[in-house]
């Protein structure tokens, strides 16, 4: 291996080695055609991209001449090494990592917004992220620790949504709440001892949805500072949704309200 | 392998051994505690498992005398190789398929059902029997185009739901809504070409969400029989929600407007 791909191999794996080189991975035909060509530093294919998917021959073309990005091309069994997937479709591109400022995330006065706490599982971060866009959500605030949003199994959730909401990282979400207090927004905390229905609440004027670990739902430190506990009424013998479906009924109720 | 095992790593894998003989396996902790005794057929568990979960020796004890289902102990190793997970718990049980018709499924007049036409993903089908259970819909319809809900990443995604939600298996799904019909219940096809946003419908009465397969949506021949078309309105990029999203954005406006 070349020192490219061994990069590579260690972007897809190590969030600290992403932190520190200041790009991620994206990979698979979809998931190529989503990058902002701004933010393209590599395209690697493999030999036989072109022939499975001829399409993507003027796609790479036209992203590269939008970015100058360079274009690398390795035999498919290198590309298998590179490749985070099962059944790599043969390409993947170096994107440069950005990120907003909590500022510039809630700078939207009637916004909506996810604040997500220790949520550790990639599927359900990367499908908060597309319920957002889906939902016409304006942001997520989450904390550093949250499952790592480059890690590759998070981008592909998303589908391409990390290139599209706009996000921030921040040590403490306690001044968060503060920023949307500020702002004259309310934050609702999703809790399985919440003492309002999720329909109940006007969610129309700035509002975010506080939402935590899948195992320990959110710390009661954060739970204090917000302004209610929301509750999504359940039936059977089940004990709690998944984070991710708790949080596209809350974002689907607002964006209900919203209409 | 003895005869035992050998059938194991054929009923984790293959549909159709899981057909021809009537069982499937149930592995991990939590979801042996959610299996009903009665279907309870031989519990396989590791060596360590006691050492590792001291409280599954009075669970297993107990679900035995109330099945006199067999017991099984094998070594660590033999028992990573009976099991569909990456990190085994030392736990798993062989356990009765038990089926409904579809008039045993549609038996509440103003019951909340699903309709799913071949839907793939074994996940996505997990977690909508998840979501049925948690609004308190009463039951799932799907044809045999559909993942079989028996396979071990079914029964996992679904947290003990495969147990408590009734739910049958048809060859053809325009019967199902000629019975729907003829209890005076009506079938609401998602849709993204659908013509009613999905909160405009009453769903109080006997209602199923059809929900199609996840590249292709609905086929036309089954979309022709719905009384209507309903679409979960979508901001940003964002070109479908996955079928699970879908599915239970729509069960928890239907409980929403039951309570």
């Amino acid at each position: 291996m070349n020192e490219l791909e061994k990069n590579i191999v260690k972007w897809q794996s190590r969030a600290s080695k992403r932190r520190e080189d200041g790009v991620f991975i994206v990979e698979g035909t979809r998931m190529f055609t989503e990058v902002p060509a701004a933010r393209l530093q590599t395209i690697v294919v493999s030999e036989d991209l072109f022939m499975r998917y001829p399409e993507m021959e003027e796609e790479v073309r036209r992203k590269r001449e939008a970015s100058h990005a360079g274009l690398r091309t390795v035999k498919p069994d290198v590309f298998r090494k590179l490749s985070d997937t099962q059944t790599p479709q043969g390409i993947l591109a170096v994107v440069r990592i950005t990120e907003r400022t909590p500022e510039e995330v809630l700078s939207d006065g009637t916004g909506l917004y996810v604040i997500l706490e220790n949520l550790q599982d990639p599927g359900n971060l990367g499908t908060i992220l597309r319920s957002c866009e889906a939902a016409g959500a304006s942001g997520v605030i989450m904390n550093t620790g949250c499952a790592d949003i480059w890690n590759p199994k998070v981008v592909r959730a998303t589908m391409g949504a990390i290139f599209r909401v706009p996000f921030t990282i921040v040590p403490d979400l306690r001044d968060t709440v503060r920023m949307i207090h500020e702002r004259g927004g309310e934050c609702h905390a999703a809790h399985l001892r919440g003492a309002v229905p999720y329909d109940v609440p006007d969610y129309r004027g700035m509002s975010a949805f506080m939402i935590g670990n899948e195992g320990e739902g959110l710390t009661p430190e954060l739970t204090a500072l917000a302004d209610r506990r929301i509750i999504i009424p359940m039936k059977g013998a089940v004990e709690s949704l998944n984070a991710a479906m708790a949080a596209t009924i809350l974002l689907f109720e607002a964006a209900r309200q919203r209409q």
